[in-house]
């Protein structure tokens, strides 16, 4: 198994890039390409402890970073190591790509050098949204503002697919997102993605309000990419200030800091369970190739896990099953 | 000043909306008209001391509940509570009504009965959202899911001429919610509206990310009503979720839950501050008559500010201000 990293992307790259694949290569018996400068990872590799461990540096001069246009930075940077991992994949030289990077580079990268699974409108971006079980699927995360009704059904499909394949649900439920939970509800486009969804090609749960996405009514949440994005950055935003807000009433008086301090470490725990750094990566789901993309803040558990779970979804034939699967669905 | 109450609307009618009344009246001197069902509303009334209060009940034998669908009912429920309340305003007897009851059931009542403004494409239901700095106004939030971009100019406008009037801000700073800050991001709907809303017609300041609507880059936030309402909904599933996530933290040891039970006022202030119910009412902009809609949950204060909420859209003359406002608009 040999994972290609983009060894560049992320806010604290290359240092976590370059422990997490260290760790993946320990734990989990994977080979690790590290994508990006060597200059930069040679020196950052030796300051570990790396005998016996598959990381070989593939060199690859430029990054696509968070300020590059995404379009124009796949086609003019040749040599980023965005575009250099995808090549890995297309030849076979790695079985996937993973990159904690510019969400929107390495799904330009991924159309530009893999192209889309034939059969597939467009490909999407999912999240993993942390729900009261766990995690649920959430997509189009923000690939496509403007979403047609099938592309809605092959989100389904797909976020299905992957949810059985490398997440192990067995029956995913798949909802889509409408202001209202009963049919009939929602925008032209959510009425008639719903008539496409009940066709029995995915098991078809309804309407998801926006209220019961963290209660976890659906494993695969499909919307357009406008309102999946805003989901999940509402999301982080709306627990950042709740978390402010707590903050600043706990320090408002003696007795509730106190209380604060002694509760600190059950705040700790609670930040963990809603922090999607932690999670590690979520496909590009539609791209001819397994690609993860990881949260720009990932730490390097967070490295560790994304590759795990590239390596994870290489092993269940995610690609192959997607392609099977939306070869049958009937738009 | 007489405003027409919905003395039947919201999950602890009629008990919290006359003693909202009895609140509003003694308080800031308005008579309130209580519509509903007379047998309940007088002895409710009887309870409590209410000399020298003006507090007449208007009989109305019906009710629109939350399970009616709105605009069926608006039609066959003529002795509703909201349809009286409507006719009162309509009739000039009530200067604005207000209601804790089925919002959909208030926005058909007031289109049935009161119509639009000359020139209004489409009136928009708004909601207080709470945020760092108190509260932007958020609309549509669920009464046009499908909608087109002058109606968003349009929702802008009356947004603003509300925070103007009512709420006493100056220069609305009016923002549309896209997935991401740059011009040009986001669906052909906000791409659309984006040019209109920076004609100069209103204090336009361009996208609004998710995750910075919390923390108030906009006084003024406009959307179409499918992601409105997903945002109001989220917002309160998020907030829900992660107080559930910390109250388990907390007590899963000793210390933490000694710590819990210490800094408790300040979760329950935290509570205050992100719960809707407090706010009170927000108005259906756009319909011929000022009407505002208060959350179901709503308590006795609420109604009270419900109420206040109303009186003060009346005497900031908001109807004629956005009559105005919108012949002056280019569409």
């Amino acid at each position: 198994m040999r994972i290609a990293l983009d060894a560049m992307g992320g806010d604290n790259a290359p240092e976590v890039t370059v422990e997490g694949a260290i760790w993946a290569a320990r734990e989990h018996g994977v080979q690790v390409l590290l994508v990006g400068q060597e200059e930069l990872l040679a020196p950052e590799l030796a300051k570990h402890e790396t005998a016996g461990l598959e990381l070989p540096i593939v060199h690859a001069s430029q990054i696509i970073g968070m300020e590059d246009e995404p379009a124009i930075a796949a086609k003019t940077k040749q040599d980023s190591s965005m575009i250099v991992g995808m090549n890995l994949v297309k030849d076979g030289e790695a079985d996937a790509f993973f990159s904690a990077g510019n969400t929107g580079g390495v799904m330009a990268a991924a159309l530009f050098r893999l192209a889309r699974i034939p059969g597939v409108k467009r490909p999407a971006l999912t999240v993993h949204y942390p729900t009261v079980k766990g995690h649920c699927l959430v997509l189009d995360a923000g690939a496509n503002t403007d979403c047609k009704p099938e592309w809605l059904l092959q989100f389904g499909v797909m976020g299905s697919v992957y949810a059985q394949t490398a997440l192990g649900i067995e029956v995913p439920r798949v909802g889509i997102v409408s202001n209202g939970e009963e049919e009939g509800k929602g925008s032209t486009l959510v009425k008639e993605a719903y008539e496409l969804l009940k066709g029995n090609q995915v098991n078809f749960v309804g309407n998801v309000e926006g209220k019961d996405i963290p209660y976890a009514l659906a494993d695969v949440v499909v919307t357009d990419g406008l309102t999946g994005n805003v989901i999940i950055k509402l999301s982080e935003g709306v627990t950042k200030f709740l978390m402010g807000v707590i903050e600043s009433e706990i320090k408002s008086t003696a007795v509730t800091a106190i209380g604060g301090a002694l509760a600190k470490p059950a705040f700790r725990r609670a930040k963990k369970v809603l922090d999607y750094a932690e999670v590690g990566g979520a496909p590009l789901l539609g791209v001819n190739g397994v690609v993860l993309v990881g949260h720009g803040r990932s730490n390097s558990k967070a490295i560790k896990n994304g590759i795990v779970a590239a390596k994870r979804a290489v092993e269940a034939g995610m690609l192959n099953a997607i392609t099977q699967r939306l070869a049958e669905v009937q738009l």
